[in-house]
């Protein structure tokens, strides 16, 4: 058994668990030079928290086990493949390269919304379930006129 | 000035608050029976936080405030168009409406990537920037099989 396969047997250990311990199935390992940096399991429904996907919980502890918000050079080992919030989460974090065990369809036919929300995004902002109303854009713009004027702003 | 707006400009005090402490240029509340339940800035790299947008922090603030993970009934103001990771996190906490002042252009063009961001999510997973791969599909499957099969379970 190689590396890869190991690292995805322990993402897949946590998933398992995850649903002894009421959190849903969901398991999640991030690997930077050869080792794991973090792990995480969804913990929705035990902490109240519709973030805590298993991804989320894992790339916050990686964040804080390096010390820094970005991940470039790790790997994400996850269960399944992320949902949209997760895969976007992988994004900001930049890391660079995802492995995944089941699918966004295999999620769904047990009841996870994942393939709904990925078509939702896709709609243009008026055709979505979810209202979207822009107000207030004269006054909104002005934390970004001064993003723009500050000189020692943090970039990510 | 009616209550929509009030409660926005709040959202907007906020975005401008996080550039004076080093956090990027966002700001959201979360409004449930006309009263403001939560707030949140950006503070990713206050935190070392990649997942730490103001939307995603109000989030886990107004749940931790009603101690629940569902926030139905509850509208958002964020002082720009959520990126991906925080309007998928709006779907999985079932708010109801959201409104928003700067848009992801205006974002882009300061130089915030969630445009990108939107157009990878598109895309089949073969064509993303960043790389994904199936593995261990048939280990993986058994904790879906688990969770289907246990009867206490607690869905969201």
């Amino acid at each position: 058994m190689n590396n890869k396969n190991s690292f995805m047997l322990r993402a897949i250990e946590l998933s398992i668990k995850s649903v002894d311990s009421n959190g849903g199935p969901f398991g999640c390992v991030i690997v930077k030079n050869k080792k794991i940096i973090a792990e995480g399991n969804n913990q929705v429904t035990s902490l109240n928290d519709p973030t805590a996907h298993a991804e989320i919980v894992a790339i916050r502890e990686a964040c804080n086990s390096i010390n820094n918000f970005n991940l470039k050079g790790s790997e994400m080992y996850t269960s399944c493949e992320p949902c949209p919030m997760c895969l976007s989460a992988i994004y900001w974090a930049h890391i660079d390269k995802i492995y995944f065990g089941n699918t966004r369809v295999d999620a769904a036919n047990i009841g996870f919304d994942d393939n709904h929300i990925y078509k939702e995004l896709k709609k243009q902002l008026s055709l979505r379930a979810i209202p979207m109303q822009q107000i207030n854009k004269n006054e909104a713009i002005k934390a970004f006129e001064k993003w723009e004027l500050k000189s020692d702003k943090k970039e990510y």
